[in-house]
């Protein structure tokens, strides 16, 4: 296979410095100015050649923003991106349908994109990917999962040589930070959510985080990457976590367990060595002896599980301005370096295509909880129902109930979402059983 | 600053496949070879065109190796390296003199290198670096560091844009197995020592790993990434950990802590502003809360902190023919996509050259172990000597001692090494102290 004229690019080697514009000036935008600024020199000899802010799109020109001189900022972004002296494009915005219309403009203008922007790059990945291949330049975007934490890098690059098994993660700092403090304090979820709010932890709009789809964007993109398959958020099963009471936690912590939302995707072999590939994201509970039970306050941790590297874990903090700041500037340096030297950073891989599983043939175990009548032979009619559908128990706890009746607690052996799916409607159709309260998936050994 | 036409490589454009020579059929060549040819179908996607295993060099023809077309050997390493077809040579032979000689003819020869040899990378990086900028090929050694765990890249990549303060790390995993056996087991120092043996954990020659020397080269290299600063292995300070008995773990144990083999790289930073790095190996006291304490077996972890990003940890296997084959395939697929498509990896950068910081400089905790008289006034006696170097005591515990003697366990605070050596020296010559029986370094809070 010969190079392409298309995909290929030579460098600058014209000697002017690498443009940089910068769309947006919030809490990354601000700091990737200002670590611009401060690490100028070391990142010049990092890139091997000088660079130059030529300016800063911002929504509103009126706004005081100290520190910054004034004539940089412009509130016409286009105007920005589509100068001749820039070369790379910043998008720190937010949002998915502005900062989808401005980073494929500047691609198709031949610029290289920074994009910290997982709901963007998890809806749009193919189309930005194309652009751009098409105009040889980089699409990078560490930044948009799990902030400074360097793993699509390592999933680009390092594991390149390696099969990819399972990416599994606490991707989510918010979410993370409300079920740790459930679990080290007892209290209820409206409670802890509103301790999160209170320390600043909780967006404008709670949506994306408590209900798991920031989680998800971030899966659709580590499943594109692990597998090489395109994998939007669209094709994410997800789960938020603000039906985890502290029930729940009480009886996860009984059995050994804490409850926590990870974003799981997996490599699937069906019986005839078909292969497919799975991403969802829900609470999950998680033995208190795994790493990733021990992650705690909004800190992330992304487990990836390859077929030659074995193991490895990635730790740090996957959220705040600082941290994100470090991923875009880190990705700056290399969309530079290849702008000043030549050569492009690796783009899209999804030769792979593989199918995505369905998600009621994907297989993991369960923690149910429920009300039954405190009578002799309910756990035999209950226990009935599960072996009905194929799936064994693993481990059946009777705890305390009410006046009326008992509490029992199932763990499975693994079992397919459909096969569990039919059980549960079973079980409320079942006399015996007064309410199913919950419905919780099982990880590790 | 434009690009030098030495630096530049446009690829090789012409169709042909990227041709690979394996130097070395050990432990991790031979499975090299083995996923080369297992994932060729994923490896051509993802470097961007075909390659093709040129030949493997060995030292010994005669040798049966099963599964293998015997007409890729040669015993002729230069030869093979010199072929017009091969653009790839992969050094996984061990040892420095022999690499050192091949891996230099290869860059010479033009061809990108990659290698998994630490002691190698830690004492001729430079003229290696040299050689591959004049030839303008890549010279990868993800490998040499942790095997599968990525952490030369993202300090090479993800952290470009970022300062780093300090890296330290589990990187041995043969003396990390005989700690955690001795600290789980309470077993001496030479009964473990003949477990992991026993294992086969332990080299034929045991003093690279025991000694140090193994995690000394590859702080080195860490230290080098991570500061812009060219830090061989004779600029380590090095000690091992047969001096570690069954005592010294049970007194860490009985003060919350644990001791690991860090690997530890500081940028320090003096009163007059002027910066310096430290690098040095040797056993360190880790309180049991710290993450690197919980590493167990044979495992690697490697803590970064830099100033944006804050803290990041990278975990798993640091050793073993897979993790590391894994490691070196990443590098291959770079090296060929580079080949194929252009552009160079990130060279040496050495712009920082910030001075070695001279070790009595360095500041750390000590956990001192020593026999003194049992009678009043010995420790204000011993008090005093540390007082005198200006040396503030953390803790002193009395412990049970012989007959005639008292044992007194003292944690400092932060001290200077030299103003350290000098206490110790002073506290063998104070006749009340029997014997100082050790001094071990302690990091974290």
């Amino acid at each position: 296979m010969s190079t392409t004229s298309s995909t290929f690019n030579p460098g600058k080697g014209n000697g002017e410095p690498v443009g940089i514009a910068i769309l947006g000036h919030g809490t990354v935008g601000s700091e990737v100015l200002r670590l611009l600024n401060k690490y100028e020199d070391d990142l010049v000899h990092r890139i091997g050649g000088a660079f130059e802010l030529k300016g800063v799109a911002v929504g509103d020109l009126a706004k005081v923003r100290p520190g910054v001189p004034k004539e940089l900022f412009t509130d016409d972004a286009m105007e920005l991106i589509n100068r001749d002296d820039v070369d790379i494009v910043v998008e720190v915005i937010g949002g998915i349908d502005y900062p989808h219309e401005v980073v494929l403009a500047a691609l198709r203008a031949g610029k290289s994109v920074v994009t910290a922007n997982k709901a963007l790059v998890a809806a749009h990945s193919a189309e930005l990917a194309e652009a751009a291949d098409e105009a040889g330049v980089d699409l990078y975007f560490e930044a948009a999962v799990a902030a400074a934490i360097p793993v699509l890098g390592p999933l680009r690059r390092s594991l390149a040589g390696d099969r990819v098994l399972s990416v599994k993660g606490i991707v989510n700092g918010t979410t993370n930070f409300i079920l740790d403090a459930m679990d080290s304090t007892g209290a209820s979820y409206d409670d802890m959510f509103a301790e999160a709010q209170r320390l600043g932890y909780v967006e404008a709009d709670p949506s994306a985080d408590i209900d798991g789809h920031d989680a998800a964007s971030k899966a659709a993109i580590l499943a594109s990457l692990a597998f090489h398959t395109r994998v939007t958020s669209d094709d994410v099963y997800c789960e938020g976590i603000s039906n985890i009471s502290a029930t729940d936690i009480k009886a996860a912590q009984s059995a050994g367990y804490t409850i926590k939302l990870l974003a799981i995707c997996e490599r699937l072999i069906d019986d005839n060595g078909q292969e497919t590939v799975s991403a969802r994201v829900h609470p999950t509970l998680v033995p208190r002896s795994h790493p990733l039970a021990s992650v705690d306050k909004s800190f992330n941790a992304i487990f990836i599980e390859a077929e030659a590297a074995g193991r490895l874990m990635f730790y740090g903090n996957g959220a705040g301005g600082a941290p994100t700041a470090s991923a875009v500037l880190g990705d700056i340096v290399g969309a530079a370096r290849n702008k000043v030297h030549g050569g492009r950073a690796p783009g899209e891989s999804t030769y792979a295509s593989l199918p995505i599983a369905d998600f009621g043939d994907v297989e993991t175990r369960y923690h149910i909880d429920m009300e039954v009548d405190d009578r002799i032979g309910v756990l035999a009619e209950t226990a009935a129902v599960f072996s009905d559908r194929g799936i064994s128990l693993r481990t059946v706890r009777q705890e305390e109930g009410g006046e009326d009746h008992a509490r029992l607690v199932i763990v499975t052996h693994k079992a397919k979402e459909s096969d569990l799916a039919a059980t549960i409607e079973s079980l409320n159709n079942l006399p015996a059983v007064k309410a199913v309260n919950s419905v919780i998936r099982l990880e590790g050994e």
